[in-house]
């Protein structure tokens, strides 16, 4: 079973590394696709080799999307390919688990409307426009989707992640 | 179930902070114990409250002892507390997860004669020295002891240290 992380230079550094490992604790192969082929830095410095280009990402490979947060959404955002990857996974009701800053890449592919979900305190409001319904929780899932706040929620975020990966394999 | 992170400043962030989710994720309560209370910071800037101190400390109330790396084990292995606490985790059989420079408190407090265990490179020359049997792999596990040598070897760490607490559950 596969996983795809997608994230960019300035990510939060754990939000990228706690779901990276865990995954791969858990014996899955883990993709870091990126907008361009080479390593990203995070914002504490951590560096992480993305092998992939947005280009080079099959969605049907992979059970999982994970999208950290930090300052790589932002990026990420305007990327259309990023966009079709995550509508993708909708569309096929595979699990997508963003954190923090992460959900601003769900708010661009108008993933959210009508979705419980959460995200960092700052993006809240842009998530609310976005037909979101917003909880201060730190994990809410809905459906295939899961969402949480901050790097303090990583537990029950990965906690949740995990549970859908049982599922999807059962 | 408890869990206790023994550690100071320099830490190598993401060896205390993977497991540290890692194990809230598994509904352990996690406490972090320094040499004295107050926040401890890593080397990539991330920092962590130290609630207890190592006085405050009773190994007893335990399953599972975690030293992550960074430079604070140079520091922790000349505190006779640490070195008792972690002999006390040995007396008794409990699991010990050390990682990276981890494993010189254990060297300290002389309990690895004889044990298969690992560690970052440049301490392999102290650790057999200490009469341990090094072997160069990305986890070592000798009855309660799970040692590895560095942040990549985080998800085989933390695959080995859930199992022993799984034994030690059941």
């Amino acid at each position: 079973m596969k996983a795809l992380i997608i994230s960019a230079d300035n990510f939060e550094d754990t939000e990228l590394l706690v779901p990276y490992y865990r995954l791969k604790e858990a014996n899955l192969t883990v993709a870091v696709a990126s907008i361009s082929r080479g390593v990203i830095q995070g914002k504490h410095g951590y560096e992480v080799a993305a092998y992939k280009t947005l280009d080079d990402v099959n969605p049907d490979d992979y059970a999982i999307l994970i999208l950290p947060g930090g300052e790589a959404p932002m990026l990420l955002r305007k990327e259309p390919k990023v966009l079709e990857i995550a509508r993708s996974f909708f569309v096929r009701n595979k699990p997508v688990a963003a954190i923090c800053h992460g959900p601003q890449i769900l708010i661009s592919a108008q993933l959210l409307q009508g979705r419980h979900a959460t995200c960092y305190h700052l993006v809240a409001d842009e998530l609310k426009e976005a037909g979101a319904l917003y909880e201060d929780r730190e994990v809410v899932v809905d459906g295939n989707l899961v969402t949480s706040r901050q790097p303090g929620d990583l537990p029950a975020f990965m906690r949740e992640a995990m549970k859908q990966l049982e599922t999807s394999r059962s």
